[in-house]
């Protein structure tokens, strides 16, 4: 009935999208692409590989990465298995008790389910938090929040000291590894991590299986290994996890956490969180279950136990070519996961049948003539669940060869009906505002460009609507981690791109047993019309990547972005300042204990150090070098034909420039990770820290660090402004 | 120990107040009405006069009313009970059940706590709302959220009609009585209104009686009156209820609704809210009930029976004097109610024993040899909780006599432990400012001034900070209603206070049987240092006016606080002019069905008129010629002595000069409400509309209306301003 509502609107708007000017070979082609993309075979797809649980080191594992292979070469690729030996933890022993006021033994087990075929089978890894230490502790629990520094700053005011304690923290608000982490750093024994109904469970929705959203049994298992160090292998970093691989000791691997972890169910909390004692948590620490939060610590003690195997298992990464005809040693990589916690049909399964769906529509366009200019290289990662393992050790085992040639990676993880997401280098702005105004919604049939954007606008505030209405360019988001971009992006400086659709898709089956294809056909995209829409999305950045005689990128829109970017910073900067300046007025005049309750335990803030004018003066300068060069040679690219011969010393130059903005360094206490304008925050985890080494250093108050990251980042952007000088040079 | 930390940090501060200057002939004796008051007789008042329930029209109730009349004579002052007849519905008949798709009957009861010694006792009123309509309904059940106008635009959006249907409100964000008033508006036939433990149970904290708050079976009681219209009895608006009134048939009282209401527990509200079917409704709709709350219609189906004995009772208003020595026929007029839903330990009787203490330390000075210079008016109030009856009535029965007399009007009703709130007419700012200068805090041993402002500070916005801390003067807020200065202050322009502590007093005992002296004593002011805090500054408020040679009205601190209303609504509309304009561009490009979820039922907006400029200009005029004349007649009070020859004419007319603020025809719909500035508002009761008759106006975008009412209170701001000329001239 609603979809009926709209057809009465909207046929007007998307008339004017259908009528089109008579076509040009390249959208020719990508016409035909199209044709081949079926969303019934992108669910038969999905059905097939999300069958059984298939983790890292499974024999399903192994069974799903050949079915990949043998369908890339079905399909016509070149393509073979890279094996990796790599560390990976499975759980022998979990055990969860509260031992005072009162017993309470946890489940620790997600039910089968009838009304979901595939919830009872064998083969599942168990509840568990890969890369926590092994443990058996016992002690007080206190509630942490989110567990993140802010949350322990709280417990601070509130008298309250972790150290040798359980944490137990919600899901949410960061990725899972800070929360054990950060409880390691305030001196806590143990974490238990749970799901509360506020984020994840009814609050949000009718629960599974009436409904998409987690039941009360439902866990969310994942890695929790320290992975903002650096992803991949604990035991080899920076280098590919060959056989021969030099490796670390395992109690030398910095990723590895030292205390135990587990994660639990909202029904296995709720007995532990109800025992708790001491105040009352503050209102934006409340969850959803029926209770009253409080901080303890008091009587409830629980024992906590986790060991595992700690077991070298082997990678299968699945890497399928097809030769480019024109620039053989310029490559277009296009990746998704394959390994999955349990069966894994949204994630990662949802995004490789995409994948494999293109892979089908370029081989059948292969089939009846069809060449790329550019090698296409066609990646299905083993082992990103634990920790981008598998992209990872492919990609420091080639590193020097993809700084030479990758001229782009685009990855997907997952995907479901709703709108696009695109994030990524910002010198590709323009090749994806293209792609998102020419592929079509399933739903509404405007383009997915002009859905995402009514999204925005409607969820925007007012005061931003002016602008966004103004903006006629897609924004890209920047990427943090999360996904087997990060070795091609921060460690590599390989331009790169994370598409994905969603939105009108949420549920709560993550990293659960019923991330099923039972879920994904009732809730996520019931008829793959968003599988086929995504091949169609990624599909056409290959296609338009590997042909292109100049490649589009625009890094006029990246000088945008950083421009922003550092305009947030000292923005920040001045707001830091004043806060500061009357946070230690409010505490010179005990304005905090005379706010606070004398009933209640209450300790007042500490004055902080002032903060001194940062000189943001070397990165203004070199943005505006930055401006003038990328200025330059967009209009030189578009004033004049680019002569043949220059063209592919053009292309590299053009590909390679995103790698001026790496910093042989890397970032502090971080080297593995080089990129100066996008990293994952370190105590965020996914969530992005844009030009992170003075971001940090700001949060942290650490000002000379931020001085001298300011002049790493101001470094770079010089580099890339010449590197952009250069390219403009060539052309005559 | 928190106390003890405190007190490391407080002595300077501390000090710097009790170190005084040689005492004024005032202040030694505002220290001799200190030294007569007792928190322990505070406490003693409040355990004798909440022993038993005692609500309007019961023989407690006139036991309680007999008890006080005893006390103030006891204190030596004139005492008499006024006494009118009302009419006052309590239940015969109270149903409610849900008849599909599974049966469930509703308590309706709170049952009795051990830990509770009052909880148990006869004479208790049952759980409902006073004034809603006999009724017995059938029908589909819908959630409107907090049931204002707004949330069922939010259905409309959703699709969902309430016409024919039984809605559930939670309590909260609106006076009880908005939500089942604007259900019929909508078309419902019944209402239910229930607390929700996000609001009020425990979400906020443990639950009674290990905790303050609400549990699950705690009820709130309730009158649902359209007190927005007028106040008090419904028979006779605008006169006092004399036996021998003139009264309105039941049928034609515009202020009882028609449907029928009834409040309910959360225990009984789970059952109905999880049986609901239809669009998970928004997530600012959610309460805290372990459920996935939906909207319905369904299957859900509720049968709600109400029917009332509608009894003419007896209202007794205890009504005590101390004549004035120098002006008899200026009153300084003092009230907080007497009656009580239940016991009332908290509402009423915490207020009411503060003011029987200041009455007992007045009396006391007075048997010393004091007598103020005007006449004090001490009132305990019956039938306030159905709706400001008793005050309501006295007021309307002496209306021209206190328009001549009532110097001002100092309301407390209900008290705790915590801070200091103040609100009223801004003339006063600079009375209450010095008295929260005076008084300290029985906690801390600053001033209530001080804590007030650390309160706000912590609070504020940072961005908001420095501009309090900039302001050295006690805010005042504006006066909406819920209590009996409604009366004098928005239908007859007597200047008016009211007063109380509160914010470390939470708990969920409003209107239920555990509103009681345990309760109290356990949670509310557990030493009763509040009682007294709240004796010495409504004390100070009755003493200053009583013995000002000049009374203490300052009109440009009114100035200020107009004009900040001015300029509020001036970018009001300019921002509703922006938003509806950009609101329309979104409808016609259709964003918002773009935006939606295609499978999920959904109608877009309807575009809104355009919102034209409004003239303020004569308003901003009249600020003009106020400014003027309120900072010359400031100016020359205190330039010069006032000669006793003209004190009286000046006093009565700075006193009266509020009542140039009055409109003779009232706010439009509802006459009663005369003053142009303060109003409760017409769909949030409780919650006070500044310039009320240009704001609804505006939010209702009835701009033709919105000009009137500019010119309306224009005129208002001329008369007092011609007023306050008047005033200067009468000083040589």
């Amino acid at each position: 009935m609603a979809a009926f509502a709209l057809s009465l609107y909207l046929p007007a708007v998307a008339r004017q999208h259908q009528a089109g000017q008579p076509k040009s070979p390249a959208s020719q082609l990508e016409t035909r692409f199209d044709q081949q993309l079926s969303p019934a075979h992108v669910g038969a797809t999905i059905k097939e590989l999300a069958a059984q649980p298939h983790h890292l080191g499974s024999a399903r594992g192994k069974a799903v990465a050949e079915a990949i292979l043998a369908k890339f070469k079905d399909y016509g690729w070149d393509a073979r298995i890279a094996t990796y030996q790599v560390l990976f933890p499975t759980p022998k022993t979990r055990v969860l008790e509260m031992t005072a006021p009162t017993r309470y033994k946890a489940l620790l087990k997600e039910p089968a389910l009838k009304e979901d075929a595939s919830s009872g089978q064998e083969g599942q890894l168990p509840t568990y938090n890969a890369w926590g230490g092994d443990g058996d502790v016992t002690g007080q629990l206190v509630y942490v929040n989110f567990g993140l520094p802010e949350d322990y700053e709280t417990l601070e005011r509130l008298g309250i000291d972790v150290k040798g304690k359980i944490v137990i923290a919600r899901y949410g608000r960061s990725w899972r590894g800070i929360k054990p982490k950060v409880a390691a750093e305030h001196g806590a024994i143990g974490c238990i991590i749970y799901s509360d109904p506020r984020e994840d469970g009814y609050f949000e929705g009718d629960v599974y299986p009436k409904g998409a959203f987690k039941n009360e049994y439902g866990v969310q298992r994942g890695a929790v290994m320290d992975m903002v160090i650096y992803p991949g292998d604990p035991l080899t970093p920076g280098v590919g996890a060959t056989e021969n691989a030099k490796r670390l000791e395992r109690s030398a691997a910095p990723t590895i956490l030292k205390i135990p972890v587990l994660p639990i169910s909202y029904h296995d909390a709720q007995p532990l969180l109800a025992a708790l004692e001491g105040p009352v948590v503050p209102a934006d620490w409340r969850g959803a279950l029926p209770i009253t939060y409080h901080t303890g610590p008091g009587k409830a003690t629980v024992h906590l136990q986790v060991a595992c195997n700690w077991d070298l298992v082997p990678v299968y990464d699945v890497i399928a070519t097809i030769k480019g005809a024109q620039y053989p040693d310029e490559w277009v990589v296009r990746g998704n996961h394959h390994d999955a916690w349990v069966n894994g049909a949204s994630d990662p399964i949802s995004g490789i049948a995409a994948l494999l769906e293109e892979a089908k529509a370029i081989g059948a366009l292969v089939k009846s003539g069809y060449r790329p200019k550019r090698t296409l290289v066609y990646c299905a990662w083993d082992g990103e669940e634990p920790g981008l393992i598998g992209s990872t050790e492919w990609v420091e085992d080639h590193a020097e060869e993809l700084q030479q040639k990758a001229v782009a990676y685009i990855n997907t993880d997952g995907n479901g009906r709703g709108f696009l997401g695109a994030g990524g280098s910002h010198a590709l702005t323009q090749l994806m505002d293209g792609i998102a105004k020419d592929v079509t919604d399933p739903q509404t049939k405007v383009s997915v460009y002009e859905r995402r954007k009514a999204l925005n606008l409607v969820r925007a505030a007012p005061a931003k609507r002016k602008e966004l209405l103004d903006n006629k360019t897609l924004s890209l988001s920047a990427l943090g981690s999360g996904s087997d971009y990060s070795p091609f992006f921060q460690h590599l400086g390989v331009p790169s791109l994370n598409l994905g659709f969603g939105g009108e898709d949420d549920g709560g089956e993550y990293h659960s047993i019923y991330d099923s294809y039972d879920h994904y056909s009732r809730f996520k995209d019931p008829e793959f019309h968003y599988g086929v829409a995504l091949a169609q999305v990624a599909g056409r950045a290959v296609l338009r990547l590997a042909d292109a005689e100049v490649l589009p990128f625009d890094f006029t829109d990246l000088y945008r972005t950083i421009s922003g970017y550092v305009n947030e910073l000292t923005a920040q900067a001045t707001q830091m300042r004043e806060s500061t300046e009357m946070e230690n007025r409010l505490i010179a005049a005990h304005t905090y204990q005379l706010a606070a309750d004398p009933t209640q335990p209450f300790v007042a803030p500490a004055p902080k150090a002032e903060v001194p004018y940062l000189d943001f003066s070397p990165l203004q300068n070199a943005l505006v070098m930055l401006e003038k060069s990328s200025t330059k040679l967009r209009d030189t690219l578009s004033a004049a034909a680019v002569p043949p011969a220059v063209r592919q010393r053009l292309n590299e130059a053009l590909y390679r420039a995103e790698q001026s903005l790496l910093t042989g360094n890397g970032l502090p206490r971080r080297s593995w990770f080089k990129h100066t304008i996008y990293a994952p925050g370190f105590y965020t985890g996914y969530g992005v820290k844009t030009l992170p080494g003075i971001r940090e250093a700001m949060e942290q108050r650490n000002w000379k660090e931020a001085r001298e990251q300011v002049r790493v980042v101001a470094e770079a952007v010089q580099r890339l402004s010449r590197k952009l000088e250069e390219c403009a040079s060539l052309i005559p």
